[in-house]
């Protein structure tokens, strides 16, 4: 995959770092955008020049105010237009000229609103590709870079600044509103944000071109992002590869799991929304960690910003009470959450930190004796944090109040000084709204610990971390597999040619197309009966429905009388369909149905699908995704995932079936995928699943292609 | 149902309403428990008397010690054991000689400890009962009754007292741990607790009996409830059925759902764990709310504490951002939350109160306009709560800071006093952390109105609360219907008996029993070929697997024959099985497989259980639970959300199936298994669904009797 970055960090710069800032429309009227942006520069003591512009006033917060736009100097860095409109487009037409770096644009009405706003948007994106500007919006709350203070916003900002080598988070989002509750919940909880950009209606630049920028910015360490729709999903792809390799983790809220969610993302960016569970597979593959809820992207973002490493898979727990405990199994198996299994004969070590009447356990119950003997709260963190087998350690804490506060956090906190490892420790509190003063948050933060006033959301957090940690991200697999043949293909492939085209990658029965019943039959006689006859037309989409598949014909005269009959059924079915002729198949051993399927989206590129088949297929949706860079291993995992994966590995007395063969064709499917980019879909159903050592072979075939 | 109270009321005053307490083990010394529980009593000036007792002291508080339990005055209310645990059972003793009227007993090591512990336990046990006196614990944290401020509890109790008519939470709970985290959650969120009971070991008394004081208790609205295993469930249904018709709803945090969990309920109290998807079925038929988590536990119990009357289905939003449509239809889905439909056209009410860029919708955003035209919350929310067609109204707020409150919290919580409703408002806030100030989160509690910082967990709370709307508690259908020849069977019942049983309650083929061939081919000969055999013995549980099956007999020779084969079958299957002779059954139509089974558990009673059989059924588990009360209707809508209903209501051009008869057939087998106590399970499997007016047919039956 080629990278494919629209402009460089020194273009971005003059937008997120500038050294100058004109603000258009400058005022002093409170409540306006003009004042409020001017007011935040100002009083967040911005370093550079700062140029107001307003034609009726000569000064402002005690600084020269320019009249026009032209009046301005050359190449200031950054305007950010904080005016109506209808002034909108021309403004950024002489800004450009003045050779200005990046314009903020704020105001609506552009391709959210109609025909004639989407054709300003687009004259916006033509000028400020012309001229090598950035254009943050329009449409947007504009963005904030805290590390060197420059609030380039209508909102009222907390312009809470990370110190040097502060772990920090980088905000990208398509909503203001989100970027800005973002921060909002963020900070109380001890957490920095580095910059934060909302970028609208993304005329000429989006969220893609953003996190390129964050990912090599030294003061960002987690990326938080909102997005609705990728309008550039390679150089997502591509960002979130190079994010993953940079160690910096994306955290990604994407609406749009249910449907009313997709239409809804559809009025409010004007974009269409794509196919959300294969953005996902592709993201994931990626080593982006998808939140639910607006929550879970502040939980994740609070644990992977806090944390000095991501937790890893099996998760041990010290709480105080056994009635948790109960509570602790219920919410780890909801959650996915693998607590490890820990007991005084296989943790010598931690049984020697513990009290004789507490047994060692996960969640080990240490009951109230931390009051008395708080030091058993470090000893026990401590063991924890260092035994290889555990992924990351939960204090789960009844605080009460203030009294008991400083008896258990200063203990917790020195657990995470005194290890010498650096896997994550967090605290979630029992007792949410206990009064714990704001001092023991703060010092666990700036300790590396995070802190959870609930242990719910806390071990919901800690689970899409440990399951980022379970995906091998390494082992890419499988070069493309080209096919030749293809080129004088175009549309829908019927069967008989598809198998053809896929015959190298795919096992089929043993087959012959034949256009008369005479070829039939002789077809029929070299393949041996009993044989399975099928129509053929590229125009016939549902074979079965036209009485276009006749079973079990056991004589040459069977197969000549069925020949006719097919005819016949399928002009009665539909008579402007022509036939091609009829396939003749050797009749197979019958067994569990599988379906195998791939499709290729222009944007995302291709995926494919597989799963259990047959009548309840569209129903129990027991299917599953896989890109087409997943090894056999990888693929395998995935199947046995599935709902009904005991059929697979031998149910009731069944043997074991053929999953190495099924994974086996789904990486074959996703190399012929990758290495056909005109094939839009093939589909494979049913594919039957033989027992271990048997294979796997498809009954139909069918692909669409450019 | 008969009530199966143990306890007046006037009995567990003593215990949670006393006029004197006894303080066992009163101390100054700074820690113990005995110490602090005085404290607590002397602190919040108990009104009552007080007798603390230490054989060493002659005064403390201010108080006359006593030095033994025998010189107490006779008939102290209650006495507090804040003594080790050699000494529990001789003072018990004493103190029921003593007409002492409760007792409270905080040292653990009793059945939670083994075998010696169990057997003290049972002598508290016996004391009690033949006293007429109410044990709380052993193992438990004490009582606190905060209406009239009595705190019979070690912990440090934060004494919020609720004012008169105040509406407050009632606490049951066996963990102490839980109940006093409950409080700590709830005072902050201008939440009251009326009165907490932990019960501990339950040596005498449990959760059960405390409800039904709760119940009468008018200083309790809404009960939340801890429970790891319910000793009495009968009692505890009745309590159910009676808080329901009271309006005091029951909150319920079981652990459980996991296997894991069950497995340390039974470590932590001792008690064996029932069957919870029994439990949670027999609850939830009595209006029981089931929370997931102590989160959920805390939330729910907020807002039908706060709220004048509880969430219908249907809920309504008013929000701020376009990005949080996207996000509030997803969560909604996940959740099970229905978000009514409104627009421009159905509402004209609503529409009337929008300026005219804001379109009418659910979520309803209102843009930041709200920031200049307050009034639009008002107005916008009074119309909501006043729809019919809406069961709640959310308001999701984007809270920024202090200014930004000033400007939305007065206007939400005057829509609440403006509406003539009592339909309940929730604020969600949406940027949890915003710097909030108290006041204005006291003033929409006062006001009724609950306030979550984040959205998620607002919409989680209301949709457990919308579930119990939906729920029609009212309907309870089906009389017993009694099978007089049951007397004679016990133990297994085979097949052919248990078909014969059942006749005029379930549907089966035609068939014979036969103990010969030649009974076998008469019997074939009068039902009419093809038929099918099956061995038939109560010993025989798998007659497939034994070859106990042979199908499509079409001849009396046939039939002979597969007679004979049947009994070498069998022999040499398990030579001890004596088969009783064979069922000649008429061969049926095929169909969809279903099972409808039943079992009676000797605590909960009966349940039944159906759903989609064949291979996956154990795969799969798509099945549910049916109380056996539940009318046709019910029963339908139950098998309408099996996860396969598709292929009941016509899948792909293949027939609507026959859910009536199935729903009748459920109903019936419910009304044999509470017509028949001795019967422990009846098992249907399969049953063949037909399409819709033909019926269902049981093609297998077996029993279980005590």
């Amino acid at each position: 995959m080629t990278t494919t970055r629209r402009f460089t960090n020194e273009q971005i710069d003059r937008l997120l770092r500038p050294k100058s800032v004109a603000v258009i429309g400058a005022s002093d009227r409170h409540g306006a955008l003009g004042c409020t942006l001017l007011n935040n520069l100002v009083q967040y003591k911005f370093a550079g020049d700062i140029y107001p512009v307003n034609p009726k006033r000569d000064e402002l917060q005690g600084l020269k105010v320019y009249h026009s736009v032209n009046e301005l100097p050359h190449g200031v860095d950054c305007a950010v237009l904080a005016i109506p409109r209808p002034f909108v487009l021309d403004t950024v037409r002489d800004l450009a000229k003045n050779g200005c770096g990046a314009v903020v644009i704020y105001a609506a009405g552009f391709s959210e609103a109609g025909e004639e706003g989407a054709k300003d948007q687009a004259e916006l994106a033509r000028i400020a590709e012309e001229a090598g500007m950035i254009v943050e919006g329009p449409n947007c709350l504009g963005c904030t870079n805290y590390v060197e203070g420059i609030p380039l916003t209508f909102v009222e900002t907390n312009m809470k600044q990370p110190g040097p080598g502060q772990r920090s988070v980088g905000i990208a989002s398509q909503s203001g509103a989100l970027a800005a509750v973002l921060a909002t919940t963020l900070h109380p909880r001890g957490c920095y944000v580095s910059t934060s950009v909302s970028t609208g209606n993304e005329a000429a630049s989006g969220v893609e071109d953003y996190v390129e920028w964050l990912i090599d910015d030294p003061a960002t360490n987690v990326i938080a992002m909102y997005v609705e729709t990728f309008r550039r999903p390679a150089a997502f792809v591509a960002a979130a590869r190079r994010a993953r390799e940079a160690g910096k983790p994306i955290v990604l809220l994407h609406p749009g799991k249910s449907s009313k969610a997709q239409e809804s993302a559809a009025t409010h960016t004007g974009a269409m929304a794509g196919d959300y569970a294969l953005m996902k597979a592709k993201l994931t593959r990626e080593g982006v960690i998808f939140a639910d809820t607006l929550e879970e992207l502040a939980d994740i973002a609070t644990i992977a910003v806090t944390c000095p490493s991501l937790p890893g898979a099996n998760m041990a727990v010290l709480g105080e009470s056994g009635a948790l405990r109960g509570l602790a199994f219920d919410l780890a198996e909801d959650v996915g959450l693998d607590l490890v299994d820990l007991n005084d004969e296989n943790s010598p070590k931690i049984r020697a930190v513990l009290p004789d009447f507490v047994p060692v356990s996960n969640p080990t119950d240490i009951t109230a004796i931390g009051l008395s003997e708080p030091e058993i709260y470090t000893n026990l963190l401590v063991e924890l944090l260092e035994d290889d087998r555990i992924g990351s350690v939960v204090a789960s804490i009844i605080q009460s109040d203030p009294i008991t506060s400083e008896i258990k956090f200063p203990p917790i906190q020195k657990a995470i000084e005194t290890s010498s490892g650096s896997k994550p420790l967090v605290f979630a509190g029992v007792d949410e709204g206990a009064n714990v003063p704001q001092d023991y948050i703060d010092g666990l933060a700036a300790a590396g610990i995070p802190y959870f006033p609930s242990t719910e959301r806390a071990y919901r957090a800690i689970a899409r971390l440990a399951d980022l940690a379970k995906r091998d991200l390494a082992d890419r697999s499988g070069d493309p597999i080209t096919l030749p043949a293809l080129t004088d293909e175009h549309g829908v492939i019927p069967e008989y040619k598809a198998k053809k085209l896929l015959a190298d990658a795919v096992s089929f029965p043993v087959s012959q197309f034949a256009p008369t019943a005479e070829e039939a039959a002789t077809a029929a006689e070299a393949i041996g009966f009993p044989v399975v006859m099928k129509a053929q037309a590229a125009a016939l989409g549902h074979k079965s429905d036209a009485g276009g598949v006749i079973l079990n014909l056991k004589t040459a005269d069977e197969v000549k009388a069925a020949f006719d009959k097919m005819y016949a059924n399928v002009a009665a079915y539909n008579a402007s369909i022509k036939l091609d002729g009829v396939l003749v198949e050797k009749m197979g051993k019958m067994g569990v149905e599988m379906i195998v399927g791939a499709k290729s989206d222009p944007e995302w590129g291709p995926v494919v699908l597989a799963g259990f088949g047959g009548v309840t297929a569209e129903i129990l949706k027991d299917v599953k995704l896989f890109t087409t860079d997943l090894g056999v291993e990888q693929v395998k995992e995935g199947l046995l995932k599935l709902k009904q994966a005991p059929l697979l590995i031998g149910w009731r007395g069944s043997p074991a079936l053929d999953v190495d063969a099924l994974a086996a064709l789904i990486v074959k499917v996703g190399q012929v995928m990758t290495g056909n980019p005109s094939i839009r879909e093939i589909d494979l159903n049913p594919v039957i699943i033989h027992p271990a050592g048997e294979g796997v072979v498809a009954l139909d075939a069918l692909m669409l292609v450019d």
